[in-house]
């Protein structure tokens, strides 16, 4: 439990949240911050992790706490620290310590919490020790994959309309994890001539991570093998002739995210080849930056990247036919086959525990297409926004191999062409951007991601 | 899940090993390997950690798996990955490719789990998702914080007896763990000198390990606040006349783990009184080490370091008294209040999801006294044994300031001599130390620990 960080106007900033929300519901609302979850014996345990709702009105990450929100008040439910406690965990700040550094109206012992539920609205944390713990105190299932129902879902629309946009103290927070990643990437890049393994890469980046105090705000992916989305693997060797794709963001101790990707060439030069599919996805990535504005719908943004791609691809004579044509039969999602990116906050895809409340607009839903079921996001951009633009190139074995697939694309693909690709595995290019009031902000901007550049901080 | 590290030998050693399980019990056994937790959102999962009870037996951390092991012979429950999976985590080795890598006698869908359930004893996992799934199948609360029962306690025994010994195959892996958590504490001390907070001593340790490809077997120690015990906060700066306390260990891909601690000088250089106490810690260390031999009572060598502490300090004129005097009535426990170690192995605290079925021997309780009550082992030392010796020095202030206690020892402590020792907040010393036929081997000796090889490796 740290309290060092506090700065002077967290207190203002979450009264302002409560007062905000106050406005949508007319119901308590009791949030849980829940506890650490046990490795391998109780007393080996995970890094605790707050839930991201508790977090956005309680402002720090204190284990096992409740918080009630009734009418722009906040009341603080938590115990103080066990006495002995302070041998093996030094001196905690204490309950009352911790409600003022939050600007709590009143904190009360977690066991009073039972006589304040009456018609209290909740959203469920992910640790089960927790949602126990709420569907008990409830009387209800509280479950983590049921969705929301009654005044439950309309607290977690409330919530989610507040999150969506954020204030400035978010974004003192998102800056700071976004400069920390950025020296991650930076640190990654110089690490590689000297890496034998992926994993000494990934070192470099999360100690950068470390070394600010932070933690990293998703399992990092530093790989060769870009084309496996969700590689979680770092044991491959490095090849002169690998990409690198290395997707790390740092989360800081408030909790909030930062999310970004490069792909970099091991010895420090791309390959013709390579440097083509790179300018590709980078044309994607600059020309739907370009188009952020209020208003614009974050779906156009995506057939943007999708378009570019397609078009990119077929310049290069790997697809056939006209970029719109090869969009509107998902052409481009054979080898484009995620979403163009995803709202960033205190999750990295930000409220995501929330199903898709929050991602798409009401009364939207996913669609089964090929190049659009993966899209994360579906809302018309609003200026505080933060959102991620990811587009990218891989070539997926179970994708291009797929016989359905490959029938269906027979006459689209230019096969023989694609195969003088094949040291083009997976590239992704991913920034952080802010919609402001006149268009955006990239709040990764320092990172740069043209070729030229990156080969020069790989050097090799 | 990976499944490049298999030696020629692991498939013999599963075998034997469930060949002893099967001379130990007369019913079935069933171990769960466990799931990974949700963190913030149910696709931003922690790392996947295996139980430790299956790992002794399947060798490899796979999820949500199942093993049966019944008269000598392995079934693998699990489940294909799914269709569509390859797309996010890339192909993965199918079950039938898993059991042969692991010498299974049979590979089933989990769906055929419940028709061989029947007269089966298990052990609780630790995740909750798991643990219920056991409870339902097995059809009886199987819960991590219930004291096993009938055929769970026997099988629960059995497994304890086994693992308390660590054959060919353990070692190698508990080797490399060592290994690299040797070469984690050179790099912190060398990274001191240019680190102006805890957090960038602890990331040059962690990003050994991690350039390893390996994980931290417990949530990592690295403070100048060394009198906080399990001190997981890492924001202090260092100053100049600190004592930085580093207690890192990594644990191998197959789950194996590694535990040493180190105290050394921020500046490179002890001061006067840092190095009397160090050296006080240092003696008791290596006299606990000098008598591990097969056969010697491991509270016997708590007990040891307990009187050379208190010889120590009262050779410094902090305490008072004959020092056998002063263990009995555990003065020495004011300023080393744990105890002297633990079982190592699968866990870094091995087998404390047993309660202390594996720590104690049968018949033997915790003793409530101050000096002895947080003693994690208490048995007769056999060769394959591996343990930690960790004697440490600690001002805490909970005890120190403690009214009851400062009465107590009021006559017994010089309070006044103890007050030049201020720049001494906490010391601990700590290595793995195997039991073999003729004494031990230290597993972590490459990692020095005398006073002036700390403060050449630490510079500055």
């Amino acid at each position: 439990m740290m309290l060092q960080n506090t700065s002077s106007s967290l207190i203002e900033t979450l009264r302002h949240r409560r007062q905000r929300l106050a406005s949508l519901i007319n119901f308590p609302a009791i949030l849980w911050s829940g506890s650490s979850n046990p490795r391998n014996f109780p007393a080996n345990r995970f890094p605790f992790r707050a839930s991201s709702n508790f977090l956005y009105f309680a402002g720090f990450p204190l284990p096992n706490a409740v918080i009630r929100l009734e009418a722009g008040k906040l009341e603080l439910f938590m115990d103080d620290p066990q006495p002995g406690s302070a041998l093996w965990h030094g001196e905690m700040p204490k309950r009352e310590e911790i409600a003022q550094k939050i600007g709590a109206d009143a904190a009360r012992p977690m066991a009073e919490l039972e006589s304040w539920v009456e018609n209290a609205a909740t959203i469920a944390v992910q640790d089960a020790a927790t949602w126990t713990q709420q569907s008990q105190l409830l009387n209800r299932w509280v479950l983590p994959q049921n969705p929301p129902q009654g005044i439950d879902l309309e607290l977690t629309k409330a919530i989610a309309s507040l999150r969506l946009v954020h204030d400035e103290e978010a974004l003192v927070e998102l800056r700071k994890a976004a400069a920390v990643s950025v020296e991650a990437h930076i640190a990654g890049m110089a690490a590689t001539p000297n890496s034998r393994r992926e994993a000494e890469v990934r070192a470099a980046m999360e100690g950068v991570i470390i070394a600010h105090n932070m933690t990293t705000a998703y399992n990092s992916i530093v790989t060769v093998h870009g084309e496996v989305l969700h590689n979680e693997q770092y044991h491959h060797s490095l090849q002169p002739g690998d990409l690198l794709l290395a997707d790390v963001g740092a989360e800081t101790t408030m909790g909030w995210a930062a999310d970004i990707t490069r792909t970099w060439p091991v010895s420090g030069k791309f390959s013709s080849t390579q440097r083509d599919i790179y300018h590709v996805v980078l044309a994607a990535h600059d020309a739907c930056i370009a188009k952020i504005y209020p208003g614009v719908e974050y779906r156009e943004i995506h057939l943007l990247a999708a378009n570019a791609i397609a078009e990119g691809l077929a310049d290069l004579g790997i697809l056939q036919g006209n970029p719109q044509d090869l969009v509107e039969i998902d052409a481009h999602a054979l080898f484009f086959p995620h979403g163009i990116g995803h709202l960033l906050g205190l999750d990295v895809h930000d409220m995501e525990d929330l199903g898709d409340l929050a991602g798409y607009e009401e009364g939207r839903k996913r669609s089964d297409r090929f190049g659009l079921g993966y899209l994360r996001l579906n809302r018309p951009l609003r200026p505080g926004m933060l959102v991620t633009i990811e587009p990218g190139f891989y070539q997926v074995p179970a994708i291009l191999n797929d016989p359905q697939l490959r029938s269906k694309y027979q006459n689209v693909v230019n096969w023989e062409r694609l195969s003088e690709f094949a040291d083009v595995r997976g590239i992704r290019i991913e920034d952080d951007v802010l919609v402001t009031a006149t268009g955006r902000e990239v709040l990764t901007a320092a990172l740069p991601n043209d070729a030229n550049t990156i080969e020069d901080l790989v050097g090799g």
